[in-house]
């Protein structure tokens, strides 16, 4: 249930790739090939590709081509706007890109994320209760007895089944897992933060797994930032590695 | 206080000028030649572009340089992630692309939006309250006797002055408007859903200026594509005097 946050910065990959004419894509492709068995998903992050401007848009779209066909893809875009508009984010990443699935901010409601759903065979992984700090400013508000992000959880869980909806469960909160286990116990939970933002696999395996499994635990800077010499693909297998052992016990 | 909206839609622009190198830089460059001086601001909506692959992000990065200097510039890109990520799309849009401000979406809280405040002599402008019928969603849901749109301004309000920090306020709910006056009597608003999406200027106006007028009202569709013949531009010009005009009466 590994997922691969191919969050690749310029500024954090090892020097000597800066030599390659895309060094991006030289990155992603050993670290690919030296994790693809150990992983189900890999999820590149949408903005350290466009920081780049259109070379990063090169080196996302070729990335594209180098992910083995069983590899589930998620565009960690964030993406959400008015319907029309939205569409054509869905157009962006489902289309153009052809990945699996694509992340969707819930804040503009129902028509900012049913274009995305249209989509039969692709995926809306929506923003919940996300891992960093500043979840707590609006997503942890009540309303009626109840968190904002239950709210979210809740009421778009009507929108679509689990088989084409998704949601983004931060793993630094896992002791809610169990809760949300309540509301949404089909859906498939994409839970980051596990690794440098400190999140315990153990902890969300215990409370977060379905009868499906139903977890994809991403981890992308211990992964891909374990070495920043010439052995970071080696480095970045044996932390990937770690992260599947502590995910053994459960199957 | 008029911005045009560039939602430039290859689908939507005159067909004759697909035979151009460049249809949408084309479009885009007759749209603000025929209304550059009747507007203050121009504000693409990046999903139009991003939507056309790589051949978008040249569109839209030729369009920029066509923009006059005085010209205020919106990045209408709804991003918002993890601090280091978030701190990535805003080195896109304000370095890289060099757009004088962007939309940000509030949901992941402080640490999702604060890489952006951090350039000075730019703008965040955060989503508040949308303009569309998702907007009921979630942004209307109360917490503790007041919206959650109403926490996302009183919240972030104390983030960063009036000086750098802006908010989009749907034009469709400008009865609202001295509600939010009353939280935020200095910050600009910017106002999108006049014209296709149904919204008043005139109420805008009544309800929305402060002292320093305080006010971006935005339309694109209804003047982008005013008409789909050889006279679009002339047409759009005609769109954009009528909201000039019904703007005159509160100066």
């Amino acid at each position: 249930m590994l997922c691969i946050g191919l969050d690749s910065d310029i500024q954090k990959i090892p020097k000597h790739l800066l030599d390659y004419n895309d060094p991006v894509l030289e990155f992603n492709k050993q670290i690919i090939e030296a994790t693809y068995d150990l992983c189900v998903a890999v999820k590149p992050n949408i903005a350290f590709y466009e920081s780049m401007g259109i070379a990063g848009w090169n080196s996302l779209s070729k990335t594209m081509e180098i992910i083995p066909e069983d590899i589930f893809t998620i565009a960690d875009a964030k993406r959400g706007d008015i319907g029309n508009t939205s569409l054509m984010y869905a157009k962006t990443f489902f289309d153009v890109f052809d990945f699996d699935a694509v992340t969707v901010a819930p804040y503009m409601g129902y028509d900012s994320v049913e274009p995305f759903l249209r989509y039969e065979k692709k995926w809306t992984i929506l923003l919940a209760l996300t891992s960093n700090p500043g979840a707590a400013d609006f997503q942890m508000l009540d309303s009626n007895g109840q968190k904002i992000f239950e709210h979210v959880i809740r009421t778009s869980s009507a929108w679509a089944s689990a088989g084409n909806l998704m949601y983004v469960i931060g793993a630094t909160k896992y002791s809610m897992l169990s809760e949300i286990r309540k509301l949404i116990p089909d859906h498939f939970l994409l839970v980051p933060g596990v690794g440098a933002q400190g999140g315990s696999v153990a902890g969300v395996c215990r409370f977060g797994m379905n009868k499906d499994c139903g977890l994809l635990i991403n981890a992308s800077r211990s992964i891909l930032y374990a070495s920043s010499e010439k052995d970071f693909a080696i480095r970045a297998r044996e932390e990937a590695m770690k992260l599947v052992k502590e995910m053994k016990p459960f199957f």
